[in-house]
């Protein structure tokens, strides 16, 4: 039996689900994995930190989190609330970074990434940010330490994208993709085709906690820009950054113009893509109106789609349909289980 | 560098896809895998065999099918025409077995991947009927001499269904699946949705080498519920047989029900579904009318989808589009590729 002790960083929606998930795992990991873990320590933005080598109690700390108090109140010894501070003191096998994305620099949670591989931990992240970054900075970190960088819940939550290429699809070369990736967008122009206003869909997005307060990282496209970045910085060896993806969000789709679609059956959707090109990659998001026959048709309301073109498989699609913390915490488990298998 | 002597029983279209397709990889395997091969033993059903522990040309082989010769010319010594006899007689690492499937036992492929794994090789697969009649046995036989039973192209030919779940979706557990997986029927109904007769499309199927000259285990639906009993009995560990599937295939369906359901601007699809209920699988296939919000709208001639339902993700679907043999070959050198890395 091996055991494990779990670092923490950020205790938001998708921290809670990964240790509720964790929680609920926990005999099978142990009768098929032959694993068992110990969360040794939780750091947050706002609602304090703490660590304990003895290990702490995974469901007092969601009991605190729910309430809106303080983890201090679980630390044996105060923690540091710095995070790169409390990755050197706090002593585990794993760290898993959910701290908020930082869209132009992946900042702080680089550093957190690198102080984690750089103490000998596997580092996993649901964030972004390091994905366009810092990538290469962090697997040469994980490289040198002999330890993992992984992120498998940055594109599409929980779905395998990274591990699908990495892990099924031996040899094979990708050419391009096409996709929906970003959640947000997508349900704006869904809850639009409803005869919603755009202000309308943005309030309903904002109010079951898709869209920030400041939706323009969405409405603009940059999120879909940055998982253009991150997708061809990892799949296709090519360091895109999100500045330089051709792109264009859906402020423009007027309501005018999705009646008009659907007058000729058709949908509005933000499309993500890349295309090699010789050693050239050419990414781009626009919005593009598709036809029933389209597979990205019928990706509607939260879901998200990605359909690769490679030297081998000609086509091949991965649709995610209603995500949640839970899908995006499977991931991190996800790469936990593949790191130390 | 390592190096693995491979042997193949079946060269139709599948064989020569793949010796194509190792061909092609050969330089991209030794340099980012490490890997060197060589090509043993070939033998078909009705054009020769041939077994030289030096290795046979490749090429030369693939020029012999091409011209409908016999490979006897390429042996050294006159081949053992029978599979296990070959397979006792060829010195090699890895068996690639692709005689036709025999549907209602799974022979002699069985015996074929028996007697490679009791030989030492790993025993790799594109044919169903050993996963749904051989699937226990050939397991325990892997297990006993430390080699791997491999077969990702028997269900939607070379995308990942197996691997995805072994290898991306650790302790994910499967509560059910609905997918699109024969695509001959999905080619006739989309041929019959553009007016052509049910005969009119089985020939086109034919013409393109989709159905075969009987083509009633597609149009009753029996491959389809073949490929509902290897998932179940693979991902849900349920041995279902295809007899204890549901079944229903596509006779019944008339250019009028064709044309009612475009009238409503919906389709009828061949569902193959497969759902837990306790400790009871429901296997299923039957044709239903979809609408184009349906991710199975969007799925026609060739291709195929699954979407599955687990505990982690609650949708997960993978689409193939445009599949052919080179697809098929790829799924046989992904096996490949992860038996022994």
């Amino acid at each position: 039996m091996a055991h494990y002790n779990l670092a923490l960083i950020g205790f938001g929606n998708v921290g809670q689900a990964f240790a509720r998930l964790l929680l609920r795992k926990k005999d099978m990991l142990s009768q098929e994995f032959g694993l068992t873990f110990t969360v040794t320590g939780i750091a947050t933005g706002r609602h304090g930190a703490a660590i304990d080598p003895q290990g702490l109690d995974l469901e007092k700390a969601l009991q605190i989190a729910q309430a809106g108090s303080s983890l201090d109140a679980l630390s044996p010894q105060p923690a540091p609330r710095g995070g790169v501070d409390f990755i050197r003191r706090c002593p585990a096998d794993v760290l898993f970074e959910n701290s908020p994305v930082n869209h132009h620099t992946g900042q702080p949670a680089i550093d957190h990434l690198q102080a984690a591989l750089e103490a000998g931990m596997h580092a996993i992240t649901a964030n972004k940010g390091p994905v366009v970054h810092g990538f290469k900075r962090l697997q040469e970190a994980a490289k040198k330490s002999g330890k993992r960088f992984m992120f498998e819940s940055t594109v599409m939550d929980g779905a395998p994208i990274f591990s699908l290429f990495r892990e099924t699809l031996p040899s094979a070369e990708l050419i391009g993709f096409r996709g929906i990736l970003n959640s947000c967008t997508n349900l704006i122009l869904t809850r639009m085709e409803t005869g919603e206003s755009f202000d309308q869909s943005v309030a309903y997005a904002q109010s079951i906690g898709i869209a920030e307060t400041d939706p323009s990282a969405d409405v603009d496209g940059w999120d879909a820009a940055i998982k253009v970045a991150a997708l061809s910085t990892v799949l296709m060896s090519a360091p895109l950054t999100p500045q330089e993806v051709d792109r264009q969000g859906i402020r423009n789709l007027t309501p005018q113009m999705l009646d008009e679609a659907r007058r000729q059956g058709k949908r509005w959707k933000l499309v993500c893509s890349a295309q090699r090109n010789g050693k050239q990659i050419a990414g781009r998001v626009a919005p593009e109106m598709v036809p029933p026959d389209s597979p990205f048709y019928s990706i509607n309301g939260t879901s998200s789609y990605v359909q690769f073109e490679t030297d081998v498989l000609p086509g091949l699609g991965i649709v995610e349909s209603d995500p949640g913390p839970e899908t995006t915490a499977f991931g991190l488990l996800a790469d936990f289980l593949n790191a130390v298998k």
